[in-house]
């Protein structure tokens, strides 16, 4: 009886784990529906492998007759970060942030749905990042031409290149509510 | 001891249970990298239930300014689908879906960023699809005015209101295999 109840002891550790494994991974509709925006962060660096998580999700968006239009910077250097972004709208985030995305299009291929292919890229970052725990904030670039120019600058983005959204990225240090934003009222059945 | 068996059976059948109901919620991370286009569909319809909860997946999007100024026009019925939808592009698409969603945007709201905030309600529309089990292909809308104009005039969509993309849903009657778009050289770090 006793090596029955150590073999069993044994199974029931191997299955318990087996489900925490399971259970770390956040199903993909509580992610979209948990996922808020994140506005400060602890200043801790950002993985490497996450980023790359995080760019592999922005690269599997759909696109306009798979033309990928998206070019990435990725800014990691505190410094840089701060040079950058720190004096900007949102700079709070940009200060603490551990990693900065500028989600860009390759406007020069006569691709006129580059902002909406490179937007589905975005959004796929920001459901990725908050997947692993991390947090995150779409700020705006195009079309609001002041405000991506001098990030054009200072990262010697081609002018072919257009910054869309600017991500800062890092571990959380507030957690805020997700906004109900379900709304029966905009939705119209059958015609409008 | 035949006791202390049965008990110890009720409990990792339990366990078992719990980890299957687990597994059958796909994690965001696999949502992402496995969603890809499904353009042929089974022509049964998708549920309402499994529209609303898609629909709420589209308005937990992050918007500027938390200005929400999607709106979603829903068509299931099937004469409708074909009348609207069947002599445009990807009409193989629409002819066998189950419902399709219009993703639109209200215009005139000073909101410059408008179709950044739509997309981004799209492609959760998208994986929230998936996550289902169910397929979906993103066709464009605007830019393309010559695209919407006969959609807006078909579904009585005002002129404040333009259709941004349209997105037949269904139950997938093919498999393709998710594109590999991972490219390394579309990422530039710490500056171009």
């Amino acid at each position: 009886m006793k090596k029955i109840n150590i073999v069993l002891a044994i199974m029931a550790t191997v299955i318990i784990a087996g489900c925490k494994q399971q259970a770390s991974e956040p199903s993909a509709l509580d992610v979209i529906m948990t996922r808020t925006s994140i506005r400060s962060f602890t200043g801790d660096p950002v993985s490497r492998e996450n980023l790359e998580t995080i760019l592999k999700a922005g690269m599997a968006a759909p696109t306009a007759m798979n033309n990928q239009p998206w070019r990435f910077v990725v800014v990691t250097d505190k410094e840089k970060i701060s040079s950058t972004f720190g004096s900007g709208p949102r700079s709070g985030a940009f200060t603490t942030a551990g990693a900065v995305i500028v989600v860009c299009g390759q406007t020069d291929q006569r691709n006129m749905f580059w902002y909406e292919d490179c937007s589905a890229a975005a959004e796929n970052i920001l459901l990725a990042t908050h997947a692993l725990g991390l947090g995150a904030v779409w700020t705006a670039g195009y079309p609001a031409m002041e405000r991506i120019e001098p990030i054009q600058t200072a990262l010697n983005i081609p002018e072919n290149v257009t910054p869309l959204c600017i991500i800062p990225i890092g571990v959380p240090a507030e957690n805020p509510e997700p906004k109900d934003k379900w709304k029966p009222e905009n939705i119209h059945w059958e015609k409008w």
